[in-house]
């Protein structure tokens, strides 16, 4: 008998490469993905066509069935400020009411897979960033609602674990970049290389100097896949995932104007609650994934994510932006 | 017409003290309670006589309602590690998916108040904690279902006025003591009255060194009517409600085994993550509700909840109680 695997937020930036992944696989009899289509996009589907996947069109905590799954990997959730603090309520919901929901659906002995990330450190007092770091996210602000249901799904998660024995593994990603972000995804890499595209001005927030560890999302989802359905891996999280080459927003954005004939730079005021630096201790990882390893560096990985933006703003491909304010993530 | 008015938890240690106050405004024509009887106690309420208040034997998730309130107060959650760490399942869902129902059930214009806690610091780095103070929780730890997920609905309410305007106040307790505690609650006072009362034997964990701020109820209560029912405060918290005196959990029990005959004191291994500190800054809170202080001394305060204890323990009251672990509040 294969394995039955549901994938939340399938049909989103992350979520399908995950599937394209999944699908190699062959132990696996049955995929359901669940999309509600919020900022997940049909085009990032369109291209599969194998007979096992399922797509259920749904919010994640409404979702029923009466099948339960060998593995659930749960990366229902909007990822980018504009989006999350558009929809507060809506975004809470999606990863915690959603994980509520999901713990329902796991066969006994089958796993959980979730995707927090590295918001959960707020605005680190300590860099890199070990798993051990209790964060400083102020819980009452306006990024909290992705930051907090971040933090409480990793709590009931790692309950369950402790009350009811569940198998876990919990990822905390770091600022993830690549083919299939949506256009007006809103963060920084997405947001210089359509802007570049389209209007020329890449608009930098305050002084630029925050830094990021941007990770190519190939790379990523390469740890993902080990990490995820590995049976041998006995770690159950928080694991941070990402490339720990810390560069600045201005940095990027300067790369960007210098490859894209006629993009300039204009500073804007800051962002409230943006922070200052964010880059991941990886000695655990190393640890956990052994040979895995950030190849691509940013450079590389932008001028392929130009190059696919720059077909899929061709085509004509996304809409219902936010509004345009831009939080780097 | 007068306000009509939803208390979760109102048959708990702290609600049944909101709900006499309650009773005692002439501008409120109804009162409902909403309390599925997890830790709150029938007999909290058996003094109560009022017509306007109706009972309602629920879950705050699943309480369902066509009406609509003009205050809402949500104190819902078990408040003791032993309690929380057994089904924090359940105190997530009680919190948080109990807050997600009631922001629902909010008359145009309306309020809700929440009980938020001390725990949202965490093992604080800092002492005393101001508001502005974004703790040190670990999000994976035993304790994080009730500190999570008091952070999670913190930042659901705050999101919900910055996105809809709702009119929102929100406290977080430190440490409170007094009538109406269960005797099986499992937090340092309760626990030392009940075994000076039964086995004599107070047992201390740790050094018994780490240090809490002990609130006699009536003080808490007393700044909670202030707070939540003033129209005038226009503050939305978080506020620091507690007495600033710290104190540590072994002069607790020292101060109790000289008051009870026969009383003595028995030291055992620590607690996994038992705060260290904890000490409200109390500067918001004195400007917030000028005149209001803790009056009662811990001295004054324990002798009072001693009394009550001694008549609730003759007259055989509560049950139900969780493993005897005990885990300081």
């Amino acid at each position: 008998m294969g394995k039955k695997v549901l994938v939340t937020g399938g049909a989103g930036f992350i979520g399908s490469h995950i599937v394209d992944r999944l699908l190699n696989r062959s132990d696996m009899e049955k995929l359901i993905i669940v999309d509600n289509f919020w900022t997940g996009l049909k085009q990032n589907l369109t291209h599969i066509k194998d007979q096992r996947m399922h797509l259920e069109t749904c919010d994640v905590e409404n979702f029923q069935t009466s099948e339960k799954f060998d593995e659930i990997i749960h990366l229902a959730s909007p990822a980018s400020p504009p989006w999350y603090m558009r929809e507060p309520v809506r975004t809470i919901k999606a990863n915690l009411v959603g994980a509520l929901n999901l713990i329902e659906m796991i066969q006994p002995g089958g796993r959980i897979s979730f995707a927090s990330t590295s918001e959960v450190y707020g605005d680190p007092l300590i860099t890199p960033q070990p798993e051990s770091y209790r964060g400083q996210v102020d819980c009452t602000g306006p990024r909290s609602s992705y930051d907090e249901s971040k933090r409480c799904t990793e709590s009931l998660l790692f309950e369950m674990r402790r009350t009811a024995g569940i198998d876990l593994r919990i990822v905390r990603l770091f600022n993830v970049y690549g083919p299939r972000t949506r256009p007006d995804d809103g963060r920084a890499v997405s947001n210089f290389l359509s802007q570049a595209l389209t209007t020329g001005e890449l608009t930098v927030y305050g002084d630029g100097l925050q830094s990021r560890s941007w990770g190519y999302v190939d790379d990523i989802v390469d740890a993902l896949e080990r990490y995820f359905w590995l049976d041998q891996i006995d770690y159950p999280g928080p694991l941070n995932v990402g490339n720990d080459r810390e560069i600045s927003v201005l940095d990027v954005a300067k790369f960007i104007a210098d490859i894209v004939p006629g993009a300039s730079i204009k500073m804007c005021p800051p962002i409230p609650q943006d922070p200052t630096n964010r880059r991941p201790d990886l000695t655990l990882c190393r640890q956990i994934l052994p040979g895995w390893e950030a190849k691509i560096s940013y450079e590389e990985g932008v001028r392929r994510t130009l190059e696919w933006f720059r077909d899929t703003l061709m085509s004509g491909a996304s809409s219902d932006a936010p509004d345009p304010v831009r939080l780097a993530g």
